[in-house]
């Protein structure tokens, strides 16, 4: 079945809110606000955000609160700890069935190419990508390059690895980092063809760097971003909503 | 199925006796009466435990004497000897359904989070908790910071690191080892989110000291303890347990 | 289904005639009469063994004689030679439902506690365990401490925490390699419970010695022996055996 | 079934369109033409070539265009990025089913002969294979030498091992790098007994040095080509092929 | 079911037809005419041999010619390239069901005892071995002492080890080098128990040194041979197997 792209995509674009780093980083990233999912989803409804990213474990605590919110959930199906020691690996936590039934309107999973377990992170994507295309569920790749095999190679040359790799292997979205210029990043772009190119909003910057980095994004031809720390660290979620609102859609 | 948690609480906190430290440690912890699990039923029976914890083997071969003493019976799913060279990771060695033959009202898993075996470690746990979750039974995850990757992490990082996975990964209940102030166990169990904690008991202390921590945990919001050593060790395991009730439940 | 344990005791006593040395150690352990199988079978029916113990391809080999021979017939599940390097670990050569099919009345399966492998030996063991008791077959867990994890610690903890894991990991009997004193032997089958203890025979001892250790073992509550190289090595075995079956039934 | 080849060969022989390169290079091959698969698969068709190979991503996102070319779609079922470390082990990334799905006429698979990996690939290739050929699927094997196992081996012995072991594992078609004279490689092409070789395009050569090679291809048996970088680079691309298909065809 | 083995063998002895050397040892081993399977076929069909081994990949694409032949086929289940590193383990490239519809008498698998890969092989043995078991389908091991483990070992240890490896783990006829005396040899017989012996040809020898070997191996109670470079490699092949079969069936 295709992929059911549209519901999740605002004239083409998406502005997805990030939260699964509870899981990644701990809850160091926290305050006493945003330590509460409840504040996320808040933030994700008031804000008219294209998807809500969460593990399995709070899409399952906090269901009612998601199902109310009306705000589509993206379940992300992998994740591990920043502690894990070694090359990274994200093992699945969640089956697209259990994602389903969560209500989940997209699945996410994190690929780290050159990492010394790539072949094993491989062939559980491609289980997971099976399962959700025979569902129209479509796959949101995060695809970062990371571990042994990424060494003494240029940022310009990973990222538009890491948005080929999506295509290659047939995720509907690829979420990558960007840390190039507009030039790179555009080659990234065109690198995933008809694979739309999402971008990590990252660590906490300042309103107006943030702004300007997600205009380069766009003009790049990214559609759209994946943003957490950002928003749901910023004193005033919402007004700086609206700003990265004007900036994906224009 | 939504996990049935209310039977193992009293007024939403529970008092457990665990009693897997035979494997976990091996006899070493063990007196002539307390190495015998005939002793342990009855003190949780005496006691009015919410529920006493023991691996597959103890609650098949003393399955009578559970059912009898009508103590909810909790079943380890995993576990390892400390023989077990290297980074922590502790097998299954009882599935859901056994556990739910032999009458379980609610199942643990252990998960080590920063041993190098954290992937392999988080996919059998997410298996056995969508085992459990389908059928109704709630899953207290036993989660433990351990191994290479939590070197020269503090140690309130780590306990809100595990708290918080408990609540990423669905556990019902998370239950840790309490080694930090009482503001870092409070933003720990905030952390934790709509998951309960519960702190283990850890190895004996004075009657004294146990029950001001115990009464500090449940200041800091905890739901409860799973206690072993400190209550069967306990010359009068019974009058113990009556102050660590008062403790728990006011 | 309750393992049926009866059938293999005598007087809860069981005196079990083990052969699996072929693999374990290679033929080194033989002479011209005992490579043969055929001479352990004739040993264990004039005998009056409760039980022999075979490796699978003896077993299908020479089932027509162990049938007449009407011995039970136990069958070890798992094995290695002793020429493979490194932890030790056992694989499955046998499942349950070909052990039964060979008619086994009871199967044997080895566990390495602090072998870099127990996570998988545990895995592995509790499948096997699960498939015979489902059948209403008696689990003999042959636990030897081995490996990285177990240097440095005392016999007599080895051993008490290798009784005990039978117990918890569910096993019907347990057998050990005594190697300790009375006493300390004497708490090992307690830290076992319910569970039998039977003690290994080990390699050749004069008879004398031999017969004085199992009264030993009796008198400290084992439930038995599995004996292999003291009997089949022995120029008169039958006589040796009228001598062990007093020590060990009394 | 008998895989059905006779639909991907002109005369017995045949002219592939490799493109396979932006999962196995990333795409520093690629320029701003070749870096989208409309122009890939516009080369193919316009080109007349016995088959085009992509990855399952590709193949799904470009299905319509794939299917309008009429060009036969192979899909290339396993892949990996060059940044993965260690020795080369490549994961299947699409089951025959899919392939068979996507209208392939044909499979793909790579085996790195030498590689610490080996078993496990020769393991995931051996049921590929036997899924292809139980619907009639054509199994095309990139066999290349690898690894640790390849040190100090001679060029000529490792691609008769390579072709050997095309014919030797199944495969129907066995596609390698050829850097041998034309004496070594025939010897190659008789070790593959009724298996048809087919020469790897490699990086990019100067025409006549490469319409030179091709011819050395087939006078010592190959029976054509799989080519990629040369064609898709090459600044008139269906001019090149003409002179490759009258190497290749005659 | 019983394994079918009568139809393998003359007066219960078996000259069998050895064609995998050109997975486990490439090419090299081959000449122009050798290296065409088609040849080995003739040599087996007027030779009148018991048996002809051959990997599943020679087996499908000579199919025709095989069964025109009416030697009776035995399809190795496993192989490896020579040039695999490390401790050698050899993967199933071939199902049971596939070598029974490609009209297999027997299989074949080889376990490398001593190899740190021991427990894997010896797993993947045993379910190749149940499966065959179940269709009647005799199973030929090739038992080798390899890898780390044997280091410092006899040859005369290892190779009764190998033979008895074969009888307790349950296989029809057990393959082994032969590279010890008479008396060793004998040992090694005896330690098979019921297990038929059959010794490797080896690398060449003259016609001499090889007749007189078999007279060796005959005389100390194998069963007979398992040939090949002796025998495609000579220039007379079957003049050299009428010596054969004189020495092997007398």
């Amino acid at each position: 079945m295709k992929p059911k792209l549209a519901s999740l995509l605002t004239k083409g674009k998406a502005l997805f809110l990030a939260y699964d780093q509870g899981l990644e980083h701990g809850p160091t990233d926290f305050n006493d606000d945003n330590i509460d999912p409840i504040y996320i989803i808040k933030i994700a409804r008031e804000g008219g955000y294209n998807g809500v990213i969460f593990q399995k474990g709070i899409a399952e605590k906090y269901a009612s609160e998601i199902k109310k919110s009306k705000v589509p959930l993206i379940v992300k199906l992998n994740g591990k700890t920043k502690l894990a020691p070694g090359d990274p690996i994200s093992p699945g936590l969640c089956t697209v069935s259990e994602a389903q039934k969560l209500g989940a309107k997209a699945v996410g999973y994190t690929l780290y190419i050159g990492s010394e377990h790539e072949a094993e992170i491989f062939k559980e994507f491609e289980k997971i990508e099976r399962d959700a295309h025979k569902k129209g569920i479509p796959v949101i790749a995060w695809v970062y390059p990371r571990g042994k095999g990424t060494e003494g190679k240029s940022k310009e040359e990973l990222l538009a690895y890491a948005t080929r790799t999506g295509l290659e292997l047939g995720a509907d979205i690829v979420k990558v980092h960007v840390d190039v210029d507009a030039k790179a990043l555009a080659w990234a772009v065109k690198a995933a063809g008809k694979v739309k190119v999402v971008a990590a909003g990252g660590s906490k910057l300042s309103e107006d760097e943030l702004i300007s980095k997600v205009k380069e994004y766009m003009a790049a031809g990214c559609s759209g971003l994946a943003i957490g720390r950002n928003v749901w660290q910023a004193s005033d979620p919402l007004a700086l909503t609206k700003k990265l609102k004007k900036a994906v859609f224009g």
